[in-house]
């Protein structure tokens, strides 16, 4: 795959500074491309090494010194490099058919050019879109509907009547429509409440390994479309997350809680359930959070509060045993003084402290 | 699907206030039931809205007020309301038998009714009871014992010779009987302790997707009766957990952990190794517990403590640094009225102040 | 299987003290050995228990009392009974080749003596060393090479192009080489950055269950040799893991982070990404790390600190709200003794007071 630096300006929405009729044939960082290939700058802080790239040619956002490189200048570099990784480095897949050892249900639809893959099992009912991927061991339950594009690794149970929406990529292991955890307590034991809903997952959301959605007890859990969650994440029954969504790995959110759009939940984060986390607002990683996030906050810790003011409380935390000693030697001196007044006045300062 | 109102009050064990012969048809919410289906009150919150319900009928407890409906009067409506969502929404699955595609070991005992899937492959010489569901893609390693009306999902692995009880759920991905981390360092690397125990998963435990229940190094990891574990929950081996716990999405149980009975663990919570935690105690979601746990004691926090004064600490914590600056101007203003008393006076207050 | 003390005084590098003549039949722990077995004695806390031992024979470090038994006097007795226990109960297991019902893509080179389960599927180009387990349900995609001596155990998938050294375990359900997290924002949305990177497992790691290590960018994921990696564990993509490293259940180590050698992460820690953690660090169980570790540093808490001045941080938490009553009831006295003074003297005390 060769091509002009002209031509890959236009198809990332950039202008060339230099040489437009340079030949690329690939693409590298800094330090790893070599003549031929074209790198990029995102991070202002490695400018200084643009002058040491072996790259023909240089991504870069207006205003940067490309040290005599021809390049295309763009607003975002860390997009545009996405995007020329995606150009040469991403093959659309061939599609295989449904290969011997794939079991297929009764009265399954399967969209044109699909890739079945061996050990896949397919219940009945099913619709599958146009050029869906199942890898080996997938699991799908009856009535289960997916849409086109649509990619799930090995390993992945999507349970009965979840329905998946187009160019969804849903990574080994991950389970989606395994029961809400809902149990009523009789005094003694727990007597299980049917999970009879279901989840249904938007257009363009990727999900991770091993992580697990859960369905509706009633109705529907839902995840927005464009929203990408890492792995060994924990969505539970009854969510509504939001479009546009980033939930890094190990998250968990309890049952019956919404998500805005644009939330962004770290590492890590719990929310506890029958929450609404407005739009916009940023968790940071390993906190745990206990009441409703107005949109646009950013909060952390356990339970979260603002993340600035976090940090400066944090940064009290390892000065508390100086904080308790000192305030206990005040303690002795204030009452030396009020002794010692008390003593020199006719009047006690000491039998009106407050208790 | 019909039944009296008069019928229903008998499966649910409560009594009918109003016309016993209203013929019900299913059930909703307070806001989705229609003419014909009943519906509850659980959440005395939401008494207002019964006056605007449109069903036919209600579940509530003795003194609210049914705003003219007839009504199904217990002591616990949600419990009863799961167990109409039973009656109506849950049929016996039929049973499928062997499926072609599944693959059963040598010498296996099949109880009778079962459904094995296509891609469950069963090891040798393992028993399996009676209405047993195996779904797709389940793997049971040799010996591996499982009572009657067992469900499986797909994905789930059994590893040798572990054993499950009677009407055990598993969702899909988790793992039963992985090996234990146990290892003896010898200074530079680790040395493997061989893990030959194994998981015993008691009656009516119900397991999440994607769990995992390590085996015993040398004896037992248990489950009790009526336990349910959430998605993404880790039992490390040898741990003992004891009958009728809950424990929340993600938590982890490090290894020869013992659990009471009626222990709630929230979710994201963690438990160190080696320690005892009481009866009916409940820890609170994300809660560090690093020391045993006394019967009933509600703990929060890492390191865990008691809830509510967790709640009065942490209701402190955003003050830190305010506190910090008032402690640094007490010590001056302090330190001036020490240097005034001194000047006043021929004692020195300072001198004899504590270090 | 019979030895001699003596026997297994060579096998673990011990020296006999007592009867090297006799004969041990198997191995027990200090309440569960019998005669014709032997024990073992690791932690100073039991040592009492020696006495009401029945084992024949007892494995112990040098100067500890063996009551009158004969003894196995080792350096390490923890580490001489996991190669006594490996020696009496683990046989290696005899190879079945490929079975009916795996599935083995084109061109795939496999080794010797291979046990290839039902319902494993193998990729074009897979290159398999001798005595390698693949269980049933395991996925391999194209091009991933395995050593020597691996087992992945039922429900493991590993991803196009990977590589697992040999000796390697790997737990149920774990993925290695799911895509890694990465997304441009283009102000809306998100651009998924290819992940074309791979994964490298190093001889002699073990992998516990449904653990999930994600695929580089572009160039490696590393996971280092003699690593042990528990349950439900996250290595986000391109982090370097170290040799003989320790991480246990549920912890997380965000994209692009390195951990030297003989670093251990306790339970449901978190790494933030992009740092790097010396060797020989070690992070208690539950802590947030957001900076560089130090080598040799053993950190705690979220943000992690000393461990050693976190437990004395956390000692004065639940404090704080005496603290700050007593604070406050200190300002009071303070502020009537400088309204004492100013009444006593012609100069005032408090309107020098700093705000």
């Amino acid at each position: 795959m060769e091509k002009t630096l002209l031509e890959l300006a236009d198809l990332v929405g950039g202008v060339v500074a230099g040489d437009p009729g340079i030949v690329i044939k690939g693409l590298g960082t800094l330090e790893t491309a070599r003549e031929g290939q074209i790198t990029f700058l995102a991070n202002p802080r490695y400018a200084a090494k643009v002058n040491d790239t072996r790259a023909s040619a240089i991504v870069l956002a207006s205003g940067v010194d490309s040290f005599g490189l021809s390049a295309i200048v763009v607003e975002n570099p860390y997009l545009a490099f996405a995007k020329l990784l995606t150009f040469f480095t991403t093959r659309p897949r061939s599609h295989r058919g449904i290969m011997p050892g794939a079991i297929i249900g009764e009265e399954v639809a399967i969209g044109e050019e699909a890739s079945i893959y061996p050990g896949a099992v397919v219940g009945d009912r099913v619709v599958i879109g146009k050029r869906v991927t199942l890898h080996p061991n997938v699991t799908l339950y009856d009535d289960v509907v997916l849409g086109d594009d649509v990619t799930l690794h090995s390993g992945v149970s999507v349970r009965e009547r979840c329905r998946i929406g187009n160019r969804v990529i849903i990574h080994n292991g991950t389970t989606i429509g395994g029961d809400g955890f809902g149990y009523a307590p009789d005094g003694a034991a727990y007597f299980k409440i049917p999970q009879i809903g279901i989840v249904i997952i938007e257009d363009d959301v990727e999900i991770g390994a091993n992580a697990a959605v859960d369905r509706a007890a009633l109705e529907v859990t839902r995840v927005g479309r464009g929203t990408k969650i890492d792995n060994l994440v924990q969505v539970g029954h009854n969510c509504l997350i939001g479009e546009d969504c980033i939930i890094v790995g190990q998250a968990g959110i309890a049952g019956s809680t919404r998500l805005g759009k644009h939330v962004t939940l770290g590492g890590q984060v719990a929310i506890a359930g029958h929450l609404t986390v407005g739009d916009g607002a940023m968790i940071s990683g390993k906190s745990g959070v206990m009441s409703d996030v107005a949109p646009g906050e950013i909060l952390s810790g356990t339970p979260a509060m603002p993340h600035k003011a976090r940090l400066r409380s944090a940064a009290v935390f390892p000065h508390l045993p100086e904080m308790r000693k000192s305030l206990a030697k005040m303690g002795i001196r204030m009452a030396r003084i009020e002794k010692h007044l008390d003593a020199a006045s006719n009047v006690s300062i000491t039998e009106t402290s407050p208790e």
